[in-house]
């Protein structure tokens, strides 16, 4: 069921709370649009320049695991360090290489997975933190990057709809 | 210059600021999208089922005054009394028709003065506003109302960089 409320969520200070239920509201809104799809179907490239459904899946996955980084390690990813990561993070050519073959519900739960990381990382934080500015990138602060999370989900979002009215 | 904080704004109330901070990145997301195209490049359909950018530009206007009405006139919008805005808001075979030959500065000045009548609202209003049901939809806060005007932009914004980078 999907909420038309965006309030204060219990275990969470108040502001963290509603950017928790901003936060899910935007994964609802991945998980309606890749509902029931193939590896057929998530591997399937629009055209030569398209990045798959899967790729995009994955990428949500990589930026929020990027942000975690970022907030919570405070610290600068080290992007270098995992190819898949880095595939799934910068998409194009070597996402259409590299991220191929993997079942709607492995892309799931490995979503769930990250998503779950946040959430215990944001129950242990409050409505202070979220605004001060980030020790590793102090011209932003946590929430505008979680925002950022949720709005590069939400256009991915977009894509996939698009892409999937074409399959 | 985009900021990168998002927390309360001077002259909204703090979650309503913080909101206000929400909008307002969408909403240079979406400017972002469609710099210095041409009317030929607003109009141009993908496909025979695509909607062009100028009429997803014309859709984020129409949009948000639908939400204008909900949270601020306290009823719920009378669709049928304008074909453009009907047109602008299901987009669709009638944005196909109706929706053509203006340039990006008059959607542009549109968005412009929507969001500045969206602006003086929400600096009337406060906090406890923003959470209380709607009168018109009381299974919706104004909160969620305006998170959904953002998300519905950000991601028609996903699918405008997508259809620009193939124009």
């Amino acid at each position: 069921m999907t909420s038309h409320r965006i309030e204060p969520l219990p275990g969470y200070t108040p502001t963290i709370g509603r950017l928790v239920a901003m936060l899910d509201l935007a994964r609802q809104g991945l998980i309606s649009a890749v509902r029931d799809l193939s590896i057929d179907q998530l591997d399937h490239l629009h055209d030569a320049r398209s990045n798959s459904i899967g790729a995009l899946l994955a990428h949500a996955e990589a930026v929020e695991r990027w942000h975690q980084i970022l907030t919570f390690e405070d610290r600068m990813p080290a992007e270098g360090s995992d190819p898949a990561w880095l595939a799934a993070l910068d998409l194009g050519e070597p996402g259409r290489r590299l991220l191929r073959g993997r079942s709607l519900a492995s892309y799931l739960e490995g979503l769930a997975e990250t998503r779950a990381r946040t959430l215990r990382a944001l129950v242990a934080r409050d409505d202070g933190w979220l605004e001060r500015p980030l020790p590793a990138d102090p011209g932003k602060n946590a929430h505008w990057a979680w925002f950022h999370v949720a709005e590069d989900e939400i256009g991915h979002g977009g894509q996939i709809r698009w892409l999937r009215a074409r399959l």
